[in-house]
């Protein structure tokens, strides 16, 4: 995405906001305020990943509907705040990357105003799901009024309420493997299945066909762009699953100590829990109060079990075959190129890890 | 509403149902298919009195719309449970008129399948919440759709997103009240404040607006409704307020316990804090365990006190005022009709209280 368009997007994106603080007319404003003021915090700082995406794939499809990709591009910003703040409400996570997270924020104020814990724990998570509709409503009505022919319009609004339901039971997928087994047989397969619904299908398949829709593509591009994106998604995804356990706290501003402290079934845990390693390592996972030694052995553990090495293969071997697909497909030169940027800022998430602390393990292979 | 109507608005919610379990496409379903049930069956067996409200205003005007009148009529009532729902997220309710609240069915279906109780809840408000992103989302795209022109459709668009807005201000205001003491100096201001951004505005200024759109009604019919609606529907809160104190609950199915046991600040109970009651009174509001004999205690102490009466009063100015309004405008006869139907259900709801235990005090008069 060029500067310009970048701009163009950061614009659209405070326009909605400041459409959205007008919104309730002559009601009483105080609580609309902090709602609408949250989400507009919440919205601020982002890499604007999926509206580049967006915007850059309508581009390179030669597409012509510049102010009505940027519009979209923004809205799709919006949805990703909705679910990310949502998101927090059902994990419980007051923090996000090293800041309050909505919920928590609005639960500190509630603190700060002489609320009891539980009270203010309850407004946040009020204000987070309050919240959160207020932003998937924004994100629709900003697409339902962009500007490229109704049939179009309608085109992208069915994507935005697929791609919801996908997400929604995505989400909901990812509660219920949380609370089962981590050793469980099908762990591996869930957590695949949930990186796609939950991470690919928004981030990912989304902008990439969106792009296309304002493009005027034509139904091939759309069925290769969306194998693309499924592929590029899950690997975004696994990558993040190693970043959540090794990365390097400096550089990616999130502990790497909540996956381990809450025992998040991850690909990589699924991998784990099939070596010998396990044994030890399911007495540390989960442990709410684990500490940084702790932390030092299980991330030793799983880097010796092979887990960390076959998970890295696997996220590079979903993103290697989404450029395969895109190099065998009829894609423009354009387009393919506009995916090695995206591919490259998925890449660059593994630079982020910490440097193995032992001796590598062989690798137990790329998948069949 | 005419029975034809009813059953156009019946046949229209459930397409929109069955539309909406199509949705995620080839992706795996089951968690898509446990929400949407959950959603589908949480819509199934109300009175429909939002639909109605807004179909008979539109033919009232004179309105030639009609299937676009019940399809909207249809979303309003997607956004009615999409809200109901997430309010039982919010609230920790598990039951809701004498059954399991979405909410509450998810986790009990979590329950049989060995999730431990504190998972179930889990997957139960998670739930809760994704179904009532999705159901506002149908109901949105079902405005979006319906068959009229396209700036009636932005117009209707724009209503639905400032009535979101404003009952998500309500929602959230409501929250703060509950957690705020029963006896401070502001709570009858704020609950009647809540009771219109809560209630009036979608169940009652939505319906009216909507159907007044759809009949391309001139402004000053638009203001009028407006100002209806919003003493209606406090006139309806109240007496929803009422029920929960003093319902027959043979005939409400609605335990008469939940609003003592959780010490909910109504305009009851802020009445009640002025009074000589408070102190015994104040003993016994908010506690969980409260059982058959203290409620009836309460509710002596209430009725003793004049509060009510004074509610009683106040709910009845609310409605009488409504009427005088609309007598007084230049709305058409079958307009005021209609009007007066939907004011003889909200009286119905006084006749559901249970006989006064004792002598009546005199009221306290009406609020000036």
């Amino acid at each position: 995405m060029s500067t310009a368009h970048h701009h163009a997007v950061e614009e659209e994106i405070q326009r909605l906001l400041a459409l959205g603080s007008s919104r309730p007319g002559p009601l009483p404003v105080q609580d609309h305020g902090e709602l609408w003021g949250a989400l507009s915090s919440a919205v601020q700082g982002g890499k604007r990943f999926r509206p580049a995406l967006l915007v850059s794939t309508h581009e390179a499809l030669g597409g012509r509907r510049d102010a009505a990709a940027v519009q979209v591009g923004a809205a799709l910003e919006l949805l990703h705040t909705a679910f990310v703040v949502q998101d927090d409400v059902i994990d419980g996570d007051l923090v996000r990357r090293g800041m309050p997270s909505l919920p928590g924020s609005v639960a500190a104020a509630a603190r700060d105003r002489g609320a009891d814990p539980r009270g203010a724990q309850r407004i946040g998570q009020a204000a987070g799901i309050l919240a959160g509709d207020l932003g998937l409503v924004a994100a629709l009505r900003a697409v339902a009024r962009c500007e490229a022919p109704a049939p179009v319009v309608d085109r992208l609004l069915d994507l935005f309420e697929s791609t919801l339901h996908g997400s929604a039971a995505g989400e909901l997928a990812d509660v219920r493997l949380q609370l089962g087994r981590a050793d469980s047989p099908t762990v591996l397969r869930e957590a695949l299945a949930v990186a796609e619904l939950k991470t690919a299908l928004y981030s990912f398949q989304l902008p990439l066909r969106a792009g296309a829709l304002l493009a005027d593509a034509s139904p091939e591009v759309l069925e290769v762009l969306d194998e693309i994106g499924g592929l590029l998604g899950i690997g975004f995804q696994l990558f993040d699953d190693l970043l959540g356990m090794f990365g390097d706290e400096q550089r990616t501003g999130k502990s790497a100590l909540g996956d381990l402290r809450e025992g998040k079934r991850t690909a990589l845990i699924a991998h784990a829990a099939t070596t010998s390693a396990w044994d030890e390592l399911a007495g540390l996972l989960g442990d709410a109060e684990l500490g940084e030694a702790e932390a030092l052995r299980a991330r030793a553990l799983l880097t010796d079990c092979g887990s960390r090495t076959w998970v890295e293969d696997l996220a590079r071997w979903h993103v290697a075959r989404a450029a395969e697909v895109a190099a065998r497909s009829r894609l423009p030169a354009a387009m393919v190129a506009s995916l090695d940027l995206a591919t490259a800022e998925i890449l660059r998430a593994a630079d982020l890890t910490l440097p193995r602390p032992t001796a590598l393990p062989a690798s137990e292979g790329l998948p069949a």
